[in-house]
């Protein structure tokens, strides 16, 4: 089933400056990046990586668990009989949450060579969250030097973690960016030194500034100079208006964490700080395509007129969104494969969302079949590796050795052999792509016949 | 131009039970109904509407206006240039927005027969919002008792207003939802009685309960009883979050509003109360597509199963939206138009949006040409009149002969007297219509040459 270790992926290593010519070698394997997965402790062990002076506030936030989890026990999602099941049914490559050995054969079994750590392991009982909800989680209630402890405390055992392989496991590092400012530009560099290689800030910023604020200027800056980007992850959200509905959470779930995206665009951080990478991570991304659209317009329309109110841009939103935005998507549905044109092929980074229940795992290889057979090759290569090798500064050479070994083929995900039919059948949507830049003001659809 | 007082049009009045036959006389004129216009007085001119005890409140008000209209100007959108050569230019007709002699001119010169009038006529100046904010306007400040007092004064004096023309002129009361219960309950019943035909909503429900509380069924249940749609409409948002980028603020304006209808949904407000009709306004309908895939995927992923989170629904998202919901557009763009088979051709309402400067206004007449020319005559019927005169209870057989005096035809829209070719250019969108029900996993756009 898989290629030989002398497979001819490692020519695909130039793939950036020869995008022309898509690697369509049926026997060369994929090399797969998860530019979503997730880990984390059973809470009570983050005690030795929190500063002594915390263990007691630990201890209380510890007693305090047991009514969160009733609460989040109240909206179903992990409660309900066929989620249950499924931990129970996958136990033991759960443990791969926490344990670098199980979990490495977890990913090999996927087919996914490298990568990115996400906090939250996801057990069914919700019992791996950081210490004080580590800034994320408003409703922990930590004041920010705590929060900050909180997640210093995480990333020291996300750094372990990683080290024991690091080239297959990037760790995103938790950043309560409302603290003080000093203190979490200490934290972006202290991430990078012990060899994370992402932050995750939170999507909502409570009672801190709103992300626009120039106070956060030396953090995108810090961020830009080491070269991590800046995340904002699906799951918070204001659960207490919630009132217990599944449904209204999930409706909303991927604005929470999209919202930061159009604060930092608008108020010109992109234009300030060109070398910052921002990610929207486990949202999906069928809210992007339309969300593009209505930012292009209201600057378009406002384009080159004195007076703009969007004088702080000196370019359209897609512009700085091809630039320096994308979105790590946990098994995103065929439908947003299928926009993938307006939202720009090389922005959309696959993830399996290991060992979520919302994931491909443990049967990523019969999923990566149905969602992309009849997707071309060289897009296939992009979004399930080559743009979050770009985006994380994964070492491709190096990952080209794992993939060989267990990375799936084109013939693997039933991608034919000939992919001249295939590219042909999305033409006119590669065509009209970001409709209002084309001039299909309609969208092709209802143009012909 | 105009087809003569002996025109078809009064045949057009069964359409609702004649679906199929679409009225495609190219000499028959539409009856326009615009969904969303806007009426108010001065601010100060209330107080005669005011009563006694709320006037000291109100020179309060008065006296703290100008601070807020100074923020107001800081976002820009009222008061570049153009905008205020926009103002300048049309200084007359905005008269329209208070003296009804005017406003009726307005309208006939625009081809709409008849409109839903909501507050702010939106002056350059924003001089003319309701007393207090009429909570809508959490920034106002108002206690809620006070608040329901200033929803009164401005229901007072639109009832007045309307009543100069009560065929012409839909009155939307403005309603504190988040007051006392009973309180709320009998400004329903006294708006309707005064000649008012729905009620507007604070998008927010700022220090209230949210909308999925029981506490609001008696609301909604009067709602019903009244057949008063129970709408929302954008302009609030949590400005002094935006710190005065307009990007910020007009890109999230859509899903404020918006927000209100999966609260009512997923609590069950529809499925309790099958005879409430819900509407967002002035939101456009870009974002409702995708929305509605999402909410119906979550559903029906859970459909039938036992232990689903939604067992407060018996229905798919979709049969709610269609049963019950809608759109009032203000000036949609074509793109939105275009997708109207997944939004429900039928759920979307035109609005002219008079006497914004964002609306159709004074130019109505061109601009539906501009965005009607290849729709189909039937959906256009639909959309530009028809189902607004079903949700809004309008008098068709009144307005017909309006209708017939200003109204423009087909043929003025630039709509081919053979219809054939355009019915057809649209077959691939209709059939595709709602892709994730009718199959069409891919998106058409996809799949075929």
């Amino acid at each position: 089933m898989h290629a030989s270790p002398a497979c001819g992926i490692t020519s695909n290593v130039s793939f950036r400056t020869d995008r022309g010519a898509a690697m369509t070698d049926p026997t060369d394997p994929y090399l797969i990046i998860s530019a979503a997965c997730h880990a984390g402790l059973p809470t009570e062990r983050y005690r030795p990586y929190l500063e002594a002076g915390h263990h007691r506030a630990f201890d209380d936030f510890l007693g305090r668990r047991d009514a969160r989890r009733a609460e989040a026990a109240r909206y179903g999602a992990r409660h309900h009989t066929s989620a249950l099941k499924w931990y129970e049914d996958n136990e033991e490559g759960l443990r791969g949450g926490w344990d670098a050995g199980r979990r490495v054969k977890e990913l090999d079994g996927d087919g996914v060579a490298a990568e990115v750590v996400f906090p939250d392991a996801g057990t069914a009982d919700g019992g791996t969250a950081p210490p004080f909800g580590a800034g994320l989680d408003p409703a922990a209630g930590a004041d920010p030097e705590t929060a900050v402890a909180g997640a210093r405390a995480y990333n020291r055992w996300l750094a372990e973690f990683c080290a024991t392989d690091p080239e297959r496991h990037c760790g995103v590092a938790l950043l309560p960016a409302g603290a003080e400012t000093d203190a979490v530009v200490a934290e972006v560099h202290r991430a990078r030194e012990s060899g994370l290689g992402a932050l995750l800030i939170p999507a909502g910023w409570d009672d801190a500034a709103p992300y626009h604020d120039r106070r956060y200027d030396p953090v995108w800056a810090a961020a830009a100079e080491t070269a991590m980007p800046v995340l904002t992850c699906a799951g918070a959200g204001p659960r207490p208006e919630h009132g217990g509905h599944l449904g209204i959470q999930l409706s909303e779930a991927a604005w929470w964490p999209a919202r930061p995206l159009w604060f930092l665009l608008w108020s010109g951080v992109f234009e300030r700080h060109p070398g910052l990478r921002f990610g929207v991570v486990g949202a999906g991304c069928w809210w992007l395509p339309d969300l593009l659209w209505h930012m292009d317009r209201l600057y378009l329309g406002h384009g080159g007129r004195t007076g703009s109110p969007y004088a702080a841009l000196k370019r359209s939103p897609h512009e700085y969104l091809d630039r320096q935005v994308f979105v790590c998507a946990t098994a995103p549905s065929r439908h947003e494969l299928a926009r993938r044109y307006e939202i720009g092929v090389d922005n959309i980074l696959w993830g399996s969302g290991f060992p979520h229940p919302e994931g491909t795992w443990p049967h990523t290889r019969e999923w990566l079949r149905r969602a992309f057979h009849d997707i071309p090759v060289g897009e296939t290569r992009r979004m399930l590796g080559e743009s979050a090798a770009e985006a994380f500064g994964f070492d491709k050479r190096k990952l080209t050795r794992v993939a060989c070994r267990i990375g799936p083929t084109p013939d693997d995900l039933g991608q034919p052999r000939n992919q001249a039919p295939v590219e042909a059948s999305w033409r006119r949507a590669r065509e009209t792509g970001r409709h209002w830049l084309t001039g299909f003001d309609f969208p092709f659809v209802g143009m012909g016949e």
